[in-house]
């Protein structure tokens, strides 16, 4: 017995060669974290390591010492560079046997499918003496369930659509059944037109005033930082009505910037609004090149409310389909306060719809001169009965640039919408 | 000394709670690994912690007894969840000291933006006495050097874009130049418009006569397949030379499908040719939304060659901007050859470009028919001589309905081009 050991902690070993040299993606540890964490189980470790037997051998033995729960993933399937279940035999120092409840399953599965077990197949049902097996339902490699002590390790195959379901309907229910687990609750506000200092300034005195059991997370993104807020507690109504106070009296300190929770994207926030008001929207764009009509179109049922948008990358066609005039450009130049304000109306008498969003600006990196150094952007706003535009210096980076001017330009038009 | 180090053998330590909740997947270990692996140094494992000192020091001992370099990122932010520098301080047992060449470089980045550095911000460049400063170009927080016997231990930020670029231009060169590692050449070809399958039976002869010092990677993305083929000598010269003919001879077996090299993008290549040849294009785009416009618009200079776009999400739009005609929307339906067709054409009137490609199509969830499902896309080119369009059936997600619509378009024009 291991007097170190956390109970109700865990750890993840994902195994595969594929996943150190950059071919794919830990995709499973990281969903497989938040299933964890939305039991309230804590992972405290992901250890990746490559197809390899000392190193399977030696990330189980320092788990064993820290956590109650290892879950592996990888090395199951039945070809011969899947390592884990010879690996597992040689770890316990058990011998593979036939476990008739997983030929069971493979047999249903194959009948399910209408086909015949191969003999390759029939070797799966040999599982380390020492296991249980769990049904795999999507696949042929079962699941091993092992118990060492007050610990478990959960063998699990890796692609992800047979493990995940494997995890959240077996596995996880009879941990919860075995064991008691802490609850533990979080809400991500989102914020955006603010940097992380600055938001760290400005709830400072909140923060460190945070309960014990609480704690603060700052998550940036160009153009977003998302602030989670989490605490973990036995009283599972006592901990969301503390959550819901914190998050309420976070909001009140910075409402200008918060724009949605749990991950919400602006443009989702943004469109619910303008379907809920029955609005319409199109969009002229300059810097930006399409990129928030882009935003726009990537959610399902777009055209409900947005009708369209001119990419106007040059002069002729900033004249010719968005009536900005020659003068204009002449005298003020392409990225200005009259150009960013004419685009907009241009494109509203054209689409004629309830808001016109124009975007006009030195994206990068090549284009910035003293006055207006690259990273300068206008954004025009019209609608039925005004017009404005707003300057915005944003950073030197091409990508970056038309990012933050695309959030900030939805941004804009969210506080027209819930002004 | 630790003797049971492996030379040349690299381990990630990832820091960060919100990686561990599956909040934040962990693509930056992922992208070294590749890194790492191209530069010829073998990742032998990836271990990810929460914001957690004692993980972070039991992380690091475990690793300085098996490997020589050693890559934490995440934990460096200004606000008071980044534990790193602390950590780093008490693990070696130093202080805080001012470092001035990370305070210039801090100030430097403040004046390109035109801003004063803030206090919080002056605080960056205190950093454990004991380390170098690494660069970053890209942010406020500096990377941390550190040498301790024949291993390093580098510190980076965890945001990717700060991450990345400090990595592969500074870290990964600074090794290499005080590290001997073995040479490994490769070469990416990248393909469009076939799928892994048909690719592999193509080039399957090829692929089972490459030498035992080669190997063969398929690394799928959604539109693309790179064919990776890469080779380990100790000698470089010849290994350059063998890598060369086994490319030009993969290169022969499928010159329809190879649009390029190395990571190019389909856009820069077709934005490549366009500029040789003093051409313009615009693009007329429905199903895809602005995605193509945004994709041309997000290469630098690319206002040369690409003069804008309609986006046409309504038919009022196409009849409007476009002059596609009432009766063929009626007759023949908006996702129809003759619609992509006079979008095309319409287009190529009003910007008066050389080139002029549209979209249109049904990408998803809803809106499909029996004779016209989701994922049914024509995509048009007209030119001032000629205009044709092409019917292609894509899948059921919409996010890659978008994407494949759009490269499938790109990569029509580029046959073009070259034709």
């Amino acid at each position: 017995m291991h007097t170190n050991r956390k109970k109700g902690s865990a750890e993840i070993i994902s195994i595969g060669d594929e996943l150190l040299i950059g071919q794919v993606i830990n995709s499973n540890a990281s969903w497989m974290g938040e299933q964890l964490f939305l039991n309230g189980i804590s992972l405290d470790r992901v250890t990746t390591i490559g197809d390899d037997e000392q190193q399977l051998h030696s990330a189980i033995d320092s788990a064993l010492e820290r956590v109650q729960f290892i879950f592996l993933t990888g090395g199951l399937g039945p070809t011969s560079d899947d390592i884990t279940k010879p690996s597992l035999c040689n770890y316990f120092n058990v011998p593979l046997v036939f476990h008739q409840d997983a030929y069971d399953q493979v047999e249903a599965l194959f009948a399910r499918r209408g086909m015949q077990v191969s003999e390759r197949n029939k070797q799966q049902a040999m599982l380390p003496a020492n296991c249980t097996a769990v049904a795999n339902n999507n696949g042929t490699a079962p699941g091993m369930w092992f118990e060492t002590g007050d610990a478990i390790i959960v063998s699990m195959p890796g692609v992800p659509f047979e493990m995940k379901p494997m995890f959240s309907e077996q596995v996880i229910p009879l941990i919860k059944q075995k064991f008691t687990t802490s609850h533990y609750k979080f809400k991500t506000v989102m914020t955006t037109g603010v940097g992380e200092s600055m938001l760290a300034d400005r709830i400072k005195q909140w923060e460190t005033s945070l309960p014990d059991n609480f704690k603060l997370a700052y998550l940036p993104q160009p153009g977003i930082v998302r602030l989670r807020v989490g605490g973990q507690s036995d009283d599972a109504a006592s901990l969301m009505k503390q959550l819901n106070e914190q998050v309420t009296s976070l909001c009140s300190l910075i409402p200008e910037y918060v724009y949605g929770f749990d991950n919400q994207s602006l443009e989702e926030v943004v469109a619910k609004k303008l379907t809920e008001k029955g609005l319409t929207i199109a969009t002229a764009e300059s810097c930006t090149g399409g990129y928030i009509s882009h935003l726009f179109t990537s959610i399902p049922g777009s055209s409900a409310y947005f009708k369209g948008s001119v990419v106007a990358y040059s002069n002729d066609i900033k004249t010719e389909l968005l009536n900005v005039r020659k003068e204009t450009l002449e005298q003020k130049g392409a990225v200005s306060e009259e150009v960013a304000k004419e685009m907009a109306e241009g494109l509203l008498g054209r689409f004629n719809t309830d808001f016109a969003i124009s975007t006009t600006g030195i994206a990068g990196p090549d284009g910035g001169t003293a006055e207006k150094p690259v990273g300068t952007v206008w954004i025009g706003i019209a609608t039925k009965t005004s017009c404005y535009a707003q300057r915005f210096q944003l950073g030197e980076q091409r990508d970056r640039n038309i990012r933050r001017s695309a959030l900030t330009a939805l941004n804009m038009l969210r506080l027209c919408l819930i002004s």
